[in-house]
């Protein structure tokens, strides 16, 4: 499928637009951080969910933006929580500069993101959209929150998880799909059924996340493979892993979960191996199928455009495939 | 005046607010937050500001907690950024939690600034409120960012400081006015005028706060007298100080400036016998004068209804007169 027009009308549009000039140290970050890039899925989400109940969906541009600000906004704070460095193998806000400017730079871009969607939505939507957009943006904190919490918890269920990467990933997902559908005028119903779709699709999309990460080609995959593994980092991966493991090969996980000094090469290593032992590949895989699975199956009875539908469903399918 | 109409209404609706239960990590703080107090300045103002225009002030309580909960968004961020041990006699969020949940709870109360302002604004006001709220946080967090900025800067002249306690501070106030007019149907001219009449008595309101911290009566000001002197903050006292000092006096200034180790009670007495020598006082006095009697001016000139006015005005009289 052709991303291009929706891609190069989402760029135009952040090219345009200023976020303020005036204390440079408080706008320069945000044009970094959104400069770095990425895929732009979210906006994009928004135009297709457009597609699905009307054309021209060169009028949700604006409300589509909003969408890639408010997530560039998570990503800033995310990364200072995170003490991540790099962000898209460039230097992350708070290294570049430092904590406060990527606090309050952060800040502004919520602010921002609140502001560009007020321009890109009609009255008739004005209320929905801004209530619609708080709850997502509530519930995506709420996520960043397990997720901290889930660092120092010692076991985190299956359940847990998936309700974790829902809130966190899958909401926003889930918010550009509506969005799109409501500025196309489709009712609550349709809306809510194009959330659901989109909440699907993120959970997909986050255990594939987490797939790459262990799996990924490390040519195509742009990050270092195996960064969870040598962070511990509690995904559906290792989750599984721990759940499933039993005598020598759960003695062998928990070493490597406990120990101090290591290659991390060989960390690797010898976990992915466990997790090979263990079919870990294959199950991930599965449950990332069933998620997505759910999301065609629901595009697929919904009363809409055949070819707007299709539209989506390969850009699903493309999100589910990726390697990167 | 009696505020206790006001300040029982905000508590009340303060109170049976949910800002949400789970993770109670992220909420815990929210609450925390709320329940240390403070003037409540903000939604007063709120509530004054439509009491100018109609009656039935109480229309406007979930608008004017809104107004509330952003300021207490920012108090929360800042004390961050300043590395801020105490707010109000109590632990600061990031002190009590840590920095990751203050910045997290911090970000949810921005959204449920919005929520609540969203749920307090009926239909024919909410784009122009949003907008408005939207261009004001904007304003603070810039305000915030030049205060940091000076931290660091080797001169910052009186306009530039009083540019700095304009936005972080004063067009609150401002917008505080602004919004309440503007819930009680007053016309954007009207709502102009409330707004400047916010603005300068916020800055009015910022002066005073420096004034107090030199020259507050301990019993009566609730913080350590002589905070700003320790910390060598470029203050309106400061800044006029080191303008006209000369000599001797201007030695003995920068020598306090300077010095690195010191006693603070006498670091304290020195700056302020310094700032006595040179009627900084008297100075700062007038302009804090001067800005209210902008405001002053600017309502009696108002047409509307003169005991809503007044009762304005004696609020703005408490302001200024204020011991802590």
């Amino acid at each position: 499928m052709n991303l291009k027009p929706y891609l190069q009308a989402v760029e135009a549009y952040l090219e345009k637009y200023t976020y303020g000039t005036n204390p440079n140290e408080l706008y320069e970050p945000i044009g970094y951080m959104m400069s770095l890039g990425g895929k732009r899925l979210r906006p994009i989400l928004v135009l297709l969910g457009y597609e699905v109940f009307s054309e021209n969906w060169q009028k949700a541009i604006p409300a589509s933006v909003a969408v890639e600000v408010f997530h560039n906004f998570t990503l800033m704070h995310d990364d200072i929580m995170d003490k991540a460095p790099l962000r898209r193998n460039h230097a992350t806000v708070h290294t570049k500069w430092n904590e406060n400017i990527a606090i309050l730079s952060g800040d502004v871009m919520l602010v921002k993101a609140y502001e560009i969607l007020l321009q890109g939505v009609e009255d008739r939507f004005l209320r929905a959209a801004m209530q619609k957009f708080s709850r997502c943006a509530t519930w995506v904190c709420e996520g960043q929150q397990w997720d901290m919490n889930f660092e120092t918890q010692n076991e985190v269920s299956i359940p847990e998880y998936l309700e974790m990467i829902r809130l966190k990933t899958a909401v926003l997902l889930g918010f550009a799909l509506e969005l799109g559908a409501m500025l196309a005028g489709a009712n609550e119903t349709e809306q809510e059924k194009l959330r659901l779709i989109g909440e699907n699709m993120g959970v997909g999309f986050q255990l594939k996340d987490d797939l790459l990460d262990v799996y990924g080609n490390p040519e195509k995959f742009g990050k270092q493979v195996g960064g969870d593994i040598i962070a511990n980092k509690k995904t559906y991966l290792l989750i599984e892993a721990l759940q499933t493991a039993q005598d020598d090969t759960k003695t062998e996980l928990l070493k490597w979960l406990s120990v101090k000094t290591f290659s991390p090469q060989e960390k690797v290593k010898a976990v992915t191996k466990v997790y090979n032992l263990l079919g870990i590949k294959e199950k991930t895989e599965n449950l990332i199928d069933s998620f997505f699975r759910k999301a065609f199956d629901s595009l697929a009875e919904m009363q809409a455009d055949e070819s707007a539908k299709e539209k989506l469903a390969s850009f699903m399918t493309w999100l589910m495939e990726r390697e990167n």
